[in-house]
């Protein structure tokens, strides 16, 4: 093995005083591979006041993450690093801090109560710290996986970057506590597909669809709604790409923002521009929910496979969308102004493919529900054989992108396909998945589903907050585990969604009831909401009610639209069964991490200037 | 860190033909530390032939085990290591190996085919090489834990050592596969607790107890029993320690030993030497199951706490006494005299307390039962808060030592004390336990149990061998979960264990029938075991029945002897309801583990001399 020889460069400073701005001047330690020359193509603010600004760009084949930090303002130090769910204790941490006399650069992880601790094995390696004019930028790289047990491990889906500012000096990273600290966290894909971009049609045209000069309210949450509409006369076209347009200098206000045709069968949409909540907005936007374009905050553009676009325009089809900006202003900033948006690229020569979007996962109903004060439930959707093999063609379809879709308490969401009783491929899977973190992600590699796959969609909930049972509906207390997957050729299978048969949770209730003082009623009169409300939630109540949801027949719904099935029996279908199992990759270690260095790393620090 | 210079030396040699003995001359690589001073306590042979001996010692201080390996005529090479259950796929392993040039060794892990690969960090660190006239010698050593996903972790209860002979040359590591190779495995307790040895007594004797020159028979597995008797008039003592006595060569014969004190009812025994299940063996044999002494392979001397003995003889106490000695035989060795036993020492001026031994898990009923086909099924077994509380002395007890016991099926055994819903304290754990190897094994420290504490044994059982249930029972094919505590000072208690209770086990043959085509009796004239047979075991029965025994009420038997109960009403009890769990320990991962080679290192061969 190769062991560069290392070169450093040191330069002797002074420490001013203790809440003085500390500047790194030279490279501190320039370790393994030089620093890439390719640029970062993914950028994102990090705090909401944008001192933070984080880029980066992914290496699949040294699987490793190279990251920028630009520092604005830089005090006596900063932390950024990663964790489960963005909270800053148990996270895993790369800290630039000072003693008052040497700053020192080192991998961490905070305890379950915020103290820091060093790493034995040191995974996040510092390769530049430079002063530039915006302010100091740190440059390091750190492996997906480094097989450190504190370490997190980097992988598909959301990641949680957190980040905190230190103010003063510390005796020793040991001394400090993220408790006591200026925190935050950022939700991102990190580990963005790379797929190369496919040309554009030489008659590409680009519509914008932005906020009109909106005034930003000063409350932490606002969805903006706005409604525009597409020329008189437009023809039907493929969008094949489209892009965020964000304002200048609201980057890190603009959370998501989502482009919504509105359904064919209405006449007219009234004007309105306004937040969503409002009792101004005109009853028919919730028409308006058939998605044309979605972008979440470090996402980059969306193109459509060279084969296929989304269809718009046209006979058959709404001339009025919907513009939906999610504004994020927990400083709730007064007066700033906004005109974001989305940039569409469509094209007159229709591609080969109309792209398609279908429904995975539950259907929309009470009886599937999850206990209050579980940890991680799982609930469980399928797409069964039976309905592909009668709506999908004989050539099958290519997924190529993925959203998920849960309410408060979806933790984790992951579609699988199975083929022949065995479990073949993941079509999306976010470990860290957050209700409030929803992209449309383009997959790494496309997923052919065939007539008589299965598709597996499973959510898991976090309820330790609830005193009663969630179950599924459409309010935002209830819950959903949806997939909107996103494919090509368009069929009319829309939704392929299932539920327990309702048969069988009533056998449930009864079985509570023997096993219990009768608690639930079981008469007619009872609506489902109410049995769960009333059920004892015991170990044996949770316990029996996953084993029932893991066996009892489905009530499958195989539609051309929300209302209307396929031909056939859908009720008391039985699970698929699944003989063989997806393995979870073994963890892979990166063979050079002996040639690591074994503590913190010394970064000559300059000191001075107020 | 500091990093000590590592030495190296070499000597030219030549690699005479494939199958040729090759020796390795010279200290090849001389990493880290130098070789411990202190002798290696710890000795077993590996194989059955004895060309494989193994020595060891612990050092709890830098939680490493550092191992010695005698190789005898030795060929091209050498595995040792360790795996889960003892097999030789998905196993840590290291590997002395030559390609007919040079000879390497390295750490290794093997696929689940058993194909061989080189691990990315080296963890077995070759110390020194040496041919002695015994044979040639290994020094090696391992951390307990590597945080190498690969790599086993050193935990305390049984280590299931596996090797194999390499009887020729090849090209590269990944071109061995362990099918190929003559294997086998060994079962020891690799971390053997690091307790001062106590003084004895000034007037301590000793007594041994033998197979009397028995010719042991050419099958794979004999249990011998043999029937002796204390001496006339052999007053009270109190055995203070106890050590195995085993035949020289007959080392890798001699599984495990014990010797059992006949009930005090028994006026007589008649005299045996034989084969256990011989028809000729006396029916009151099985009266003599008082344990006085218990020794398996790889064990030491058995020593009491220095306040505590093993009271035996005198008024009330049987003079038989039956020695049971499980002779391992698989090379089916005919002719081989034994005369292997225990010696007994034992002292008049008794100790301040009696020594006693009680019985923990799961009452013998079939009411308790593990489904087939299960991979890692768990039944749990509570000595309750209100047993303690009534039948402990308010000081409480001391439990020194403990051995673990299931049947066939069993794979994992751990009892925890709580105290107030809190697990405290872990009693005894074997996560690799095997029934094939059960010893009486003092606990690293001492558990203080007091009046109101609970004790819950766990046992996980795999039944992917069965195609009915596995029912609780005295029958080598039911299944036992029991860990019989070695304490003092003796109380009446002698047996602390619960089971389901029996209507709630028929409410679940109700609740499996509503959901199935009611398979089960649930008449009065079906017993429980058939009424298991007849459960179609499916997802929903198997979780169901998880969850009732997680759930329902149990009875206790909180008694004097297997017969009689203390008072009280120990029918429907409750569950101890536990509200904090013990949390498993974070690995922790050798520091220094940056210095380790990167790859194989290699060994100097001398070639010649067949």
């Amino acid at each position: 093995m190769q062991v560069p020889s290392p070169s450093a460069r040191e330069a002797a400073s002074m420490y001013g005083t203790a809440v003085a701005v500390f500047l790194v001047i030279l490279v501190a330690a320039l370790q393994g591979s030089a620093p890439p020359e390719s640029p970062f193509p993914y950028r994102i603010p990090l705090d909401p006041e944008g001192a933070l600004e984080l880029a980066w760009n992914v290496s699949y084949a040294q699987e490793l993450v190279h990251f920028q930090l630009l520092v604005r303002g830089l005090k006596a130090g900063v932390l950024f690093g990663m964790s489960d769910r963005g909270q800053l204790e148990d996270a895993d941490l790369a800290v630039l801090w000072t003693d008052g006399d040497k700053a020192y650069f080192g991998d961490a992880w905070s305890d379950q109560k915020g103290q820091l601790h060093l790493d034995p094995q040191q995974d996040y390696q510092l390769l530049r710290a430079q002063r530039t004019p915006a302010g100091l930028t740190l440059l390091f790289r750190r492996p997906f996986s480094t097989c450190d047990p504190r370490d997190y491990l980097i992988e598909d889906g959301t990641v949680h970057l957190v980040y905190g500012i230190l103010e003063q000096p510390f005796p020793s990273l040991e001394a400090i506590n993220t408790s006591a600290l200026q925190t935050g966290l950022q939700r991102v894909q990190l580990l963005k597909p790379d797929i190369a971009v496919p040309p554009l049609p030489p008659d590409t045209r680009t519509m914008e669809v932005r906020a009109p000069d909106v005034l930003v309210p000063s409350q932490e949450t606002t969805y903006w709604c706005y409604v525009t509409e597409l020329p008189g006369g437009f023809s039907r076209h493929h969008i094949v790409m489209y892009e965020p347009i964000v304002t200048e200098g609201n980057e890190a206000l603009v959370h998501h923002m989502e482009v919504f045709q509105c359904a064919a069968e209405l006449e007219s949409v009234p004007p309105f521009s306004g937040p969503c909540d409002s009792k101004m907005k005109p009853a028919r936007l919730s028409h308006c929910r058939h998605v044309l374009a979605a972008w979440a905050l470090g996402a980059k553009a969306f193109y459509y496979p060279e084969e296929a676009g989304l269809a718009f325009g046209g006979p058959g089809s709404s001339r009025f969308l919907r513009l939906e900006v999610h504004y994020h202003n927990p400083l709730r900033i007064h007066g700033r102004r906004d005109s974001s948006g989305i940039r569409l690229y469509y094209t007159a020569s229709l591609r080969r493919f109309d792209a398609g979007i279908m429904e995975l996962g539950l259907v929309y109903t009470p009886v599937m529900a999850i206990p209050p004060q579980e940890e991680a439930f799982v609930l469980t959707g399928y797409c069964t054989d039976k309905c592909t093999q009668l709506a999908l063609p004989p050539s099958g379809i290519r997924i190529f992108a993925s959203q998920l879709h849960t309410h408060l308490t979806g933790r984790k969401v992951v579609t699988v396909l199975a083929r022949g009783g065995r479990e073949r491929e993941i079509v999306n899977k976010d470990d860290h998945y957050s209700p409030h973190f929803q992209e449309i992600r383009m997959l790494k590699k496309a997923v052919s589903v065939h007539q008589g796959d299965v598709l597996i969609t499973s959510c898991t909930y976090n309820t330790e907050d609830r005193k009663l049972a969630t179950v599924g509906g459409f309010g935002i207390l209830e819950e959903m585990c949806v997939n909107y997957v996103h494919y090509y050729p368009q069929t009319q299978l829309e939704l392929c969604k299932s539920s327990v048969d309702p048969g069988f949770l009533q056998k449930y209730f009864h079985l509570v009831n023997r096993f219990n003082s009768e608690e639930v009623c079981t008469c007619p009169q009872a609506s489902v909401p109410e049995q769960f409300a009333s059920v004892p939630w015991n170990s044996f109540s949770r316990h029996v009610l996953a084993a029932l949801y893991g066996f009892a027949p489905v009530s499958v719904h195989c539609n051309k639209s929300s209302a209307v099935r396929f031909q056939g029996e859908w009720d008391l279908q039985p699970l698929p069964e699944i003989f063989s199992k997806l393995e979870e990759p073994a963890p892979r270690c990166p063979a050079g991490r002996g040639q690591s260095p074994a503590g913190p790393t010394v970064v000559s620090i300059g000191g001075g200037k107020g």
